[in-house]
């Protein structure tokens, strides 16, 4: 164990807990920082760390064997798509199977990581402590720190961001109200779903820019995810073209229920997954309007022309990826980006490792198990990256690949497919890093971490 | 017009409405006595009369273009699925686009109807006046008269009938309660689907003794009856078998959801058109069990030998035919059987006519309006019907067609396919009752009607 670099994991959430449990395999000693008195992150509902944006309703929309960690089945019990709360209850299982716990320091997050001078980290803690470390693993998440849209104007209504949406009752009283809610994610379809149902007695319309493919999370019986999926093996851009026919025939074309078309085609984003939010369009329970041009008020103009009248504005606009932690100068994800070999590994900074910071279609779950293996290789040695300049090329390139399609637009920097990640990785990042590990030797850490300095 | 037979319509709903206006489109003199102060029957949500079933969230299942009548489509602006308050509102525009109106009594239902010596009705009114007519047309609709199961036991929750059920809080409070659905129609369905909904805090559950196709409201982006349906030059039987494959397609199988083996093939009955319920079912917000067997206290047991604690019972058992102006001894519907030539003429008696009694697939309105055309054509003598025994042996083919494939049951005794029904009697029935209207003359109605009889 001595040989091998003292590790902070920096949060508790899936990304965190599947680094600690694969850290703890390869023997890396490693210590986790969570500023939570509980596991989670993003699943813990109303969790009090303010880091949750799971609201009452929330089912996660791909279906339990996909979601599932490759070596922590979820229980048969499970429904398809599970609650929340379910989802919470398999982390805490999973946290138990493996005695993660025992690695935390609960209510006791990072506060500020200083990289030394020669590498290894100091890091300050929510308890005044300091420690230093030979690594970092960045575990954070990426779904709590709401981003708002710029619109000119002031609206003077009731304004929530759907991070802070727990239902149509809490945090505000959106009964008998004319909502607007902005955004065409998966919150966005289901607030809608959810506050145009007849008996909370609202009329509800959603704004939305970029537009986005809705499909069901049920196609011929079957969770979707298991009948519409990328093959790895194949080119993704042949894929891509023709996989376009799909959403017309499995929901129709969005223009047809009122929303704008999508500004990318079908699988070049994470398509949005609601068997209601066409439906409640199609039978006028819920209306669409394109982008907000401005407010004024109590007015809500759209640039086709028209406006409304709203005494409330739900924003589910996304999240901004941010890193408290680092001085702004040393890392930070500026416009949404930050380039990292694999979405992991800094060409900079040898000595931290991100995981869990993409937007990975169909789901985070089995993504950030996959990174947390490359972590723990990574850290234990097994594991070498290409030199920087090699690292940054492969950066330029697979951006090109998964997010070159789009116009510059800080919802869709991270997009990334994680069949074909997961099957490069597996079938040639692993190998090659093996490889490359086995020749030069691992990457050279900074030195082993001496006692924490006292404060 | 004095020609023509004297005629009292029961009711101003759909059938009462499409018949008025087309025996006022053929001269047949009438009357229609409406027991509401407004037209629309089922479709006057919260009807004073309380003859409405209509929900809060009710959606028509059939999409608008299959729903409007044939010679009043519905407003270019209605929503693919219209809310009963915009089928509310079609009606009132149908009314007054034919001034139905003026030849409505309202808050005057008819209390009894007397068949004469020799034929003709005497019709008592909530006025207290007496009435004579030649004929009747018997448009009181088949959705009112709640149908309760007869389980073993008793129940001490609360119970209501879907009939009553208004939204979750109105006129039971069923929030955070253990709620039993029972019935797996439309308004199960939707019922499930809105108790369901995670800020309401229930735990649900479906109870089904016959199970249902389940088929979500669009199919490949479009309204699922634009999709699937009936083509009605081919054999019904071949075209029910050639349909099995459909639901497995579109929605999956109903016991991957933990519903029965529906007791009947696709098409063979109405199916249930909801986007939601195997949504619910398959997130786990609401779990199936099968028929009731018994029912003690709180606790409620199940067929299969489970059970479980409730807190509310809803009944979406559906409805008896009911015709609470006829003696029971002259025309009635023991079982929800009655026995009528093309579900309109009673082989006993000539001067009577049913409009609107079936459950046809996909809808009843444009049924009810080919029905009514043949009323029209029969009252004005355009079209007579074969003889008394000729009309009970093709009612006795057309119930083997339709239902035989049912065991008996009250549910499906009505069974009927619109698209079927629509091009037998476009293309055979009524050209082959005009031959026989032109052979043998109209069928001799009771002489003309008198003064109303003096109470």
């Amino acid at each position: 164990m001595g040989e091998l670099p003292t590790t902070c994991v920096i949060g508790a959430g899936i990304s965190g807990l599947t680094a600690g449990k694969n850290l703890g395999d390869y023997g890396v000693p490693y210590e986790c920082f969570e500023s939570s008195d509980r596991i989670g992150g993003n699943w813990a509902f109303k969790n009090p760390n303010g880091r949750s944006s799971a609201y009452a309703s929330l089912h996660i929309d791909t279906s339990k064997d996909l979601l599932s960690f490759k070596d922590f089945p979820m229980p048969e019990s499970y429904p398809d798509f599970p609650h929340h709360s379910e989802i919470k209850s398999y982390l805490e299982l999973y946290a138990d199977a493996f005695a993660l716990k025992e690695r935390i320091h609960f209510e006791n997050g990072v506060e500020h990581a200083r990289r030394l001078p020669g590498g290894g980290w100091e890091v300050d803690t929510q308890d005044g402590e300091t420690r230093r470390f030979d690594a970092l693993v960045v575990a954070n998440g990426h779904h709590w720190d709401a981003r708002l849209p710029d619109f000119p104007g002031t609206f003077t209504g009731e304004t929530i961001h759907s991070h802070h949406y727990i239902s149509p009752t809490d945090p505000l009283d959106l009964r008998d109200k004319r909502v607007l809610v902005v955004g065409i994610g998966n919150s966005a379809a289901d607030i809608v779903s959810e506050l145009s149902q007849k008996a909370w007695g609202n009329r509800v319309t959603i704004s939305t820019r970029s537009g986005a493919w809705i499909i069901p999370k049920y196609v011929f019986g079957r969770p979707v995810d298991k009948v519409v999926s990328t093959t790895p093996w194949l080119p993704l851009a042949l894929q891509r073209r023709a996989a376009r026919i799909l959403p017309r025939l499995i929901s129709g074309h969005p223009t047809d229920f009122g929303l704008p078309q999508p500004n990318h085609h079908f699988l070049e984003a994470h398509p949005t997954a609601s068997s209601e939010l066409l439906l409640r369009l199609g039978s006028g329970d819920a209306c669409a309007k394109p982008n907000v041009e401005r407010l004024d008020g109590r007015t809500v103009h759209f640039v086709d022309g028209t406006s409304g009248e709203f005494d409330a504005i739900v924003y589910a606009t996304g999240y901004n990826i941010s890193f408290p932690f680092f001085d702004e100068d040393l890392i930070s994800a500026p416009g949404n980006r930050i380039d990292l070999y694999k979405r992991m590994l800094h060409p900079d900074h040898d000595d931290v490792v991100f995981v869990g910071f993409a937007q990975a279609v169909p789901t985070l779950f089995p993504f950030v198990e996959c990174q947390s293996r490359l972590a723990a290789r990574y850290l234990a040695g097994t594991y070498r990256p290409p030199a920087p300049e090699e690292m940054r090329r492969v950066i330029a390139a697979d951006d090109a690949r998964n997010t070159g399609h789009f116009k510059d637009s800080p919802r869709h920097t991270q997009q990334m497919d994680y069949h074909v990640y997961e099957y490069e990785m597996r079938k040639k990042e692993l190998p090659a890093g093996r490889e490359r590990a086995q020749r030069l030797g691992p990457v050279p850490l900074a030195g082993r971490a001496g006692e924490p300095v006292g404060v």
